[in-house]
């Protein structure tokens, strides 16, 4: 009898463990939700980063772009620094493109579309040149299938740029 | 003779003073070209500032741009502030619109192109909005027509929102 209690308290306290566990798996989930096979989640206070670049994606896409870095990824781009060191961050901010109501040659950002990010961990992201990737729309992370093609195409186009497309706009 | 020799040391006292200051008023000048009209300069570390929204103009300029807020500007932008609050200023950064040569779909900043620049001062711009304006060609400022052309189009166009085209990109 006073085994199977001492069993039983065992079993309390290691599901009290476990739900802890899962409670703060789930916490860190709602809070920052990741993308899938990186890990990627939206850094903090990217909006107020310094812009690289804007840019224009043409058909089907139709976005206005604009490129910013965290201060790591900025320095790298200030001395012509590749490959991109270990915490280097850009985030991708894109908007439908919208004709001005108050500038008939002018084209401005309409509703946000996605948010795509990159993060340099040489060790981490070994397979991928680097990088890990994640691409987000209203906050959460889109699909796996959509998170396989992002190497591929950055290996494919840019991988004397260390994978990266966006140049520093001067 | 002693009284000439005093009234001699002032004018050389005097001479030596207005020197000194159409010298640095020469050097003002040399390191901070100003726009006409307006006397608005580039300001210093506009470039690190932060993003307020990317816009593309059509033809004829084909230009991709960027305008950006000093911290005052995007203070009164966050908390939907109008007008803007005397000190704010906002830049414009603009390149030519050229095709990507690594991806397709895509058109990335040539060539820079102007630089513009709007200041708040609400009492010394009173008979612009409370705008001074200033538009910069390889850091030096275009000829005072052109300058003359800014506020009627402001004016035109955006009364509503303080004289600002702008808004910002979330």
């Amino acid at each position: 009898m006073k085994s199977l209690l001492a069993l039983s308290s065992v079993g309390v306290v290691l599901l009290a463990g476990l739900f802890a566990v899962a409670c703060h798996a789930a916490s860190e989930h709602t809070s920052k939700p990741a993308s899938p096979i990186y890990g990627v989640t939206l850094p903090d206070g990217y909006r107020q980063w310094e812009l690289i670049a804007p840019s224009l994606e043409g058909e089907p896409l139709n976005e206005l772009r604009a490129v910013v870095g965290n201060p790591t990824a900025i320095q790298a781009y200030r001395t012509n620094t590749l490959p991109f060191p270990d915490g280097s961050i850009l985030v991708k901010l894109a908007w439908k493109r919208t004709p001005s109501t108050e500038f008939e040659a002018a084209t401005v950002p309409g509703a946000a579309t996605t948010v795509q990010v990159m993060v340099k961990d040489a060790k981490k992201y070994a397979t991928t040149g680097g990088w890990g990737f994640g691409r987000f729309v209203d906050g959460q992370p889109v699909d796996e299938a959509q998170h396989r093609t992002c190497f591929a195409c950055h290996q494919a186009r840019v991988k004397n740029h260390d994978y990266v497309f966006t140049r520093y706009a001067r």
